[in-house]
């Protein structure tokens, strides 16, 4: 099938744009000391999650449980829950998986520590445990420093709980437009990781691991030297939130392979036509989508299934029935609105990916 | 199972409000000559369709044609898609459709009705056709007066298409805060409505139905008189942005039936909790949700997976593990990130609904 006869809207994944994405990261951190951990709450897909590991992944992480089961069940053997998990159904859940995987997850208090190893006991499971710090995203975390140290030593000595590190993530720092600005902020995560890594080695006890950035700081994470692993999920779709940062050479420009592809339901105007894709095919929460290798044509408005597109003077109008391709503003959100990707080359579909993960929110 | 044994997030309705909620817009309508078509996009789940037909519906209508499959699917035998529906893998479906249920749809554009008189003809199949008109959207739709007329007069010479009347929704008045302001709006509306059945009919083609109307202006489409039935969805849930309108008497004020719960899973400082909750399980396309009935507690901030609430200085501080209702900012695109309705009344779950039209786009 070709791509202009796929009914609408659906999610494509350009699988040449998809390929070089996975190359490009591949060849960003060759050589620099830092291993690959891609974030799978941005694909929520076994198929794209083993792709990155042939591509030289060490392992993939994720926010939730049901997502980790799904990957577990696609077939994914490492995964970091890169996340809080609380309340004894989901940490039961997470030990029984355990047995099935290597499983890691993120801790930022000690009554969470004592009912993750009840539940680790219970399952005959061990489980990597990371101690988060909040290097900044004022989210989930224990401050740096001291009580990083503390936690940590509640992990060390809660067999059969390992503790494999830090997670040391600043989700803000991703957006900032300007360069500088990123890598300013990352410099004082990275210290604030540094520092709490000495401190808990100094007091005695292994900090293998620190991991975090994503895929708007990741370069300067490894710039750091503080980091072991980064944890970035966007980079293999690039959304049009994450196109309007600052990419200075030598970072790493990824391309567009994530796309909606809408149909023109409606022509009432000269100036206007109406794609059947609104805010329940292309989340809006990181701006609107932008319509791709069409001048002229401005995704204006979404409600819940149309987009209204204003066509400026002059600029070739699309007919009704025409097919066009949306560059989601956010890809995560977006993803998890569709159950396959449509996986395109040349203008061919080639196969279909379940999104096992779309939902997966316990 | 009690709610606080529910895991999170989770999409919950409260079944006590919902039935207020279906029986005072029966008694809004009552001996008003309107009839009521309930828009199913906001529930996506024909348990609470079969529910509004037995609180008095006459149908009730969808944007999607597998919206309207679901629906069917489900038991419901009539489905208005207030939306045009271009292309042919869908005008087959919709078509097929109309074999097992009354099927309506709508249209605003000549080639379209030909192309939908011969996908009915193909299925041998009838349905009943609006032709939509922008009444002030400035969405889909012709333009009210002549175009209106010349697009009728197509449909009813398209056997086995029914010229079944007109489509009048105005999207952006549901959404106006002032009452006044809203009434201006539809005031307009209707009369756009009015003279346009009017010229229709005067032209000697009979325009048996003028439907449209939301749960933000109702009232004000059955004021006018102009309308023979209305399509109001999201009176059933009512979220925190139709609570931002103002609601006067004898306007029906709806009480809050959906909620998402959600866990806090970390309690980072004396200030902040964060939820298990984030974008990916309540839509913030029309503001952040709503903390309920926990005074102090502000939903701050949304990222996929989480949701920071602030702690007023002396609020009543939520503990880890501690589970919470958000009123959603919008409802149905928050519906569509759930896969089933937990009903719930007097604290005990009473059901599962499945959402049978969960992310039925097509």
């Amino acid at each position: 099938m070709r791509l202009e006869q796929v009914d609408t809207p659906a999610l494509v994944l350009e699988l040449d744009a998809f390929e070089r994405n996975l190359k490009l990261m591949a060849a960003a951190i060759a050589g620099r000391g830092v291993r690959l951990r891609p974030h799978a709450k941005t694909h929520k897909c076994p198929e794209i999650a083993k792709r990155q590991l042939l591509a030289g992944a060490f392992g993939v992480c994720c926010q939730k449980v049901s997502e980790a089961e799904a990957l577990v069940e696609g077939g994914v053997a490492d995964v970091l829950v890169s996340n809080e998990v609380v309340g004894a159904p989901k940490l039961e859940r997470l030990a029984a998986l355990a047995r099935r995987a290597r499983i890691g997850v993120c801790v930022d208090d000690a009554a969470n520590v004592r009912a993750l190893q009840a539940a680790a006991q219970a399952a005959g499971a061990s489980l990597d445990v990371y101690v988060e710090i909040d290097v900044g995203a004022a989210r989930c975390g224990v401050p740096p420093g001291e009580p990083a140290l503390l936690l940590a030593r509640e992990v060390a000595g809660s067999a059969p709980l390992r503790f494999a590190g830090l997670q040391a993530y600043h989700g803000p720092a991703q957006h900032l437009r300007s360069a500088g600005d990123r890598r300013a902020a990352i410099a004082r995560a990275a210290q604030a990781a540094h520092q709490s890594r000495r401190l808990i080695e100094s007091a005695g006890v292994a900090c293998p691991v620190v991991t975090g950035a994503g895929s708007g700081s990741f370069a300067y994470e490894i710039e750091s030297g503080a980091y072991d692993e980064i944890q970035p999920g966007s980079y293999v779709f690039m959304d049009a939130d994450y196109a309007r940062n600052e990419w200075p050479a030598p970072l790493a420009r990824f391309d567009h392979a994530l796309f909606v592809l809408g149909t023109v339901m409606s022509r009432p105007s000269e100036q206007r036509a109406v794609l059947d894709a609104g805010l329940k095919a292309s989340s809006v929460d990181s701006g609107l989508p932008i319509v791709w290798e069409r001048p002229g044509l401005r995704y204006a408005r979404a409600s819940d299934e149309h987009g209204v597109l204003e066509i400026a003077a002059g600029a070739p109008a699309p007919a009704l029935g025409d097919k066009l391709l949306l560059v989601p503003g956010h890809c995560d959100p977006t993803v998890n609105l569709h159950d396959w990707y449509v996986c395109v080359r040349h203008g061919v579909v080639e196969a279909l990916w379940p999104i096992t993960a779309r939902g997966a929110g316990y």
